[in-house]
């Protein structure tokens, strides 16, 4: 482990200094060279004070003894695609960013044993290819390209929890670098299945957004990759049939089910108008109020297993157009409708300022709550739209409030505010769901942690801070105490 | 909640008028009446200085409040079923047995949102009764009837783990109560299948053996009861075969594989022996030196998919014989091959005294592990012999070895604890393994819980403790640091 360098002053210049000496020229970036890592790729924008670029663990471990012997606070860093505003610096200019992006050398693959050690700056789709030519995967999949150790801090869930659960369901072994004692270098957890000795301390830094420690490296499970898909785009007769049509495929086809995406027909319509190349896939027809895009996955060959999915797919279609819980179904490609689905987002943003919300609710009442959201928009924000899309079979729900750029009133924060107040209390008290299902938190939603967490369960969270970073150095959120964010209710 | 009771004063007797103020007569046992709560289903002896059997949550509450005032300890106790000594009061007749029989009364079932909130004191067979009329169970598949909450402290595996995952996995929210602030109860987590606000605090009680803690309510995710099931058992042609075997059935029938539980030829041998009504499934021919018991499972009926999961299996073991990573196959119904499976540990104990290793190592090497545990054995130990079984799949591995009734020299304690100490370092040093794949830790195992875990491990689950139970009155064992216990390497 190398030694901390030694510190000539206190000016901002001798810390670079001093943190160039550990990770090399190449290591740190100050001025202009910052954009990228200041700017999130979709939210977060800040001022770093510098942004160090550790090539080990080694290398991190320095970095934090520096800065927790000089009290600068640390932000890691992956691929900054985080959604909540936790991957880019604050305003202050006193952050330094600590982006993983050049720890990226192991990639161990133990293919019979089916996981993988992976340093924490490797992307999911770098992973991906590496993983390809061993017939394996890792499923957690998401419209954006994060870094492994951002995935395991944000505990990304995405399309497909509904086969292979999140982040968390397929973390076997975690390291990580603390603030205390400094530079304290954790590894928790094996690359076993079963491994029951003790507390499951890497369950700290899961979903944590960074908040007490920096993750250098992650052991995955990974699974086999298909060799079979079926996909389709179905209308269900009603919100009752979406839940009967759910219920009805987990039990007849539940052992492929992957994905049951809701789209809204406002959702496709924008994209279908303002992304490139996107068609309305029901065409003669207008676009439906609500579809589901279904995807069934194998994982051998219909030669192999005499098993064809599409057939079983289309067989339980049609059996479902029978009793009446779907009442039609797209024509297209799977590869045009998934590129239908991940469109959306874009098409929202086309049509005014986007205020997200990223929700679940107990998927048995998901078309309930989606109606109540509706009708309270409606009644309270009659110039507000809706472009909403959704995880129906794990309960997730991205409710895209959209303030048109044409709309009167403008656009106004402090509306923006009280809506996201009376949405999320709509979401958490009226329908016991959560105001951020997969994206975690972050600057941007600590106000709802606040508001929705039992004050003992912060003090207990506050403790565990104490524990792994006592002067509060590292990450974007503090989960502890805010007696001025408690009050939004 | 109800208000702590005044105590009279210092004696067992006044603590015990005070207890039963708080759970009534019913509640409260003593003398004789403790002795089903004082020995463990297999394992676990000790003296208790009461039990208390609490019928609500505000119960448990006021009963933690009680005797944190008293300075107290508590072993909080499910059905007493565990392995690891972690049930059962110790010797000292100075714990009050917190039992959670009779907190048993919640258990809300939501057939669409697959989900279950149950209280702590319902066992697995219980809860899988009323789970059977939605057509829904809870998979995780053991050789007991534990209670639900003493499944959580364990974080129970069992033989289905590849396909449904352990208890940590299916966990979605957990109701517990504290020692600190005395009588706090934490609920913590949701039922939804996504939701990232905070530290996920409910993975602070799972496996941790009761230590921190009384579990009172968990909230499961539950599963479609498999309406095919597909079995055979079946000889790998070698060590080697044997992981083939395993990859080949995960990529071809990865999406029904529910089990692949290795069965040594001594373990079938002394069931067979000794258990009532068992066969030698390869008769005429002799047991093999091992086999594999493989199990698959479909969500629907052959007629509804027109997939019939056992010619599927039939036709993908021809194939394996053709290869030769099969060379045999014995005869017999699913019930009867899982009868066997059942009775290896009670084969075991009619043998002599079983020294009981519940280990794991990553399943490319389990056979590995297994020559090399056998070899060991042979040399330095030549009077003992083993029965081992496992869950190959996950690479779990049951290496029971038994000290024959009849052997020379007879049963030494002093033997057993080096014997103990060499084979865990093989699997842990050597194999990269772990010491206690699903039984978890409590006083059984403790020693090697300080051997092989990392000192800065140890000193975070102590602050964690710390903040949870900071007089450490709550269960049967200590994450801390302990001198005494850390010399065994």
């Amino acid at each position: 482990m190398s030694a901390v360098p030694l510190v000539a002053g206190d000016s901002d210049e001798a810390l670079r200094a001093a943190l160039q000496a550990i990770v090399g020229e190449r290591g740190l970036l100050c001025g202009a060279d910052m954009a990228g890592y200041e700017q999130g790729a979709r939210y977060g924008q800040g001022r770093a004070l510098c942004v160090v670029r550790p090539a080990s663990t080694d290398e991190v471990s320095a970095v934090l003894r520096l800065c927790a012997a000089r009290r600068v606070p640390v932000l890691p860093q992956g691929a900054n695609t985080g959604l909540v505003g936790a991957s880019s610096p604050d305003n202050s200019g006193r952050q330094v960013v600590l982006s993983l992006g050049r720890l990226r050398s192991r990639c161990e693959i133990d293919a019979l044993d089916r996981s993988v050690a992976v340093d924490a700056g490797l992307t999911l789709q770098e992973l991906n290819a590496r993983l390809e030519s061993h017939g394996l995967w890792f499923p957690v999949d998401l419209g954006a390209n994060p870094s492994i150790g951002g995935m395991v801090a944000a505990n990304t869930g995405g399309t497909r929890l509904i086969r292979y659960g999140d982040v968390r369901h397929n973390l076997l072994a975690l390291e990580v670098v603390l603030f205390d004692p400094p530079g304290q270098v954790l590894r928790l957890g094996s690359a076993l299945r079963k491994d029951n000795t003790g507390p499951d301390l890497k369950q700290l830094f899961v979903g944590t957004s960074g908040a007490g420690g920096v993750i250098t490296q992650a052991t995955l499970e990974v699974h086999p990759l298909p060799r079979q898909s079926a996909t389709a785009l179905v209308v269900p007769g009603s919100d009752a049939a979406l839940g009967e049509l759910l219920q009805a495929l987990e039990l007849e086809l539940g052992d492929h089910l992957a994905a049951f995406e809701g789209m809204s027909g406002a959702a496709m319509a924008a994209a279908i108008d303002h992304v490139p190349n996107m068609r309305n896939p029901f065409a003669p027809e207008a676009l439906p109020e609500f579809a589901v895009l279904i995807e069934l996955e194998a994982g051998a060959l219909a030669s192999v297993t005499g098993l064809p999915l599409q057939d079983m797919l289309d067989r339980f279609l049609e059996a479902q157009f029978e009793r009446g819980t779907i009442v039609n179904a797209a024509l297209g490609h799977a590869s045009a409708l998934w590129q239908l689905r991940h469109a959306l987002s874009e098409g929202a943003r086309a049509l005014g300022r986007v205020v997200a919300f990223d929700v679940s609710v107990p998927r048995s009442r998901i078309m309930a709550f989606r109606r109540a959201a509706l009708a309270m928009l409606e009644a309270e924000h009659p110039h507000l739209r809706v472009t909403d899309f959704g995880h129906i079979a794990d309960g997730g729900m991205h409710f895209n409030v959209i303030w048109p750029h044409e709309a009167v009133p403008a656009y106004d924060s402090e509306a923006v505010q009280d809506l996201r107040d009376r949405l999320y209390a709509l979401v958490v008290d009226d329908f016991k769901g959560s105001f951020s299902a997969e994206h975690g938190i972050g600057p941007y939603n600590l106000r709802y942690y606040h508001c929705y967490t039992d004050p003992a369960a912060i003090a207990l969270a506050d403790g565990i801070r104490e524990l792994l970073d006592p002067l509060r150095l590292c990450g974007a959120v503090d989960f502890g105490p805010d007696p001025a964010l408690a009050a939004c209710r």
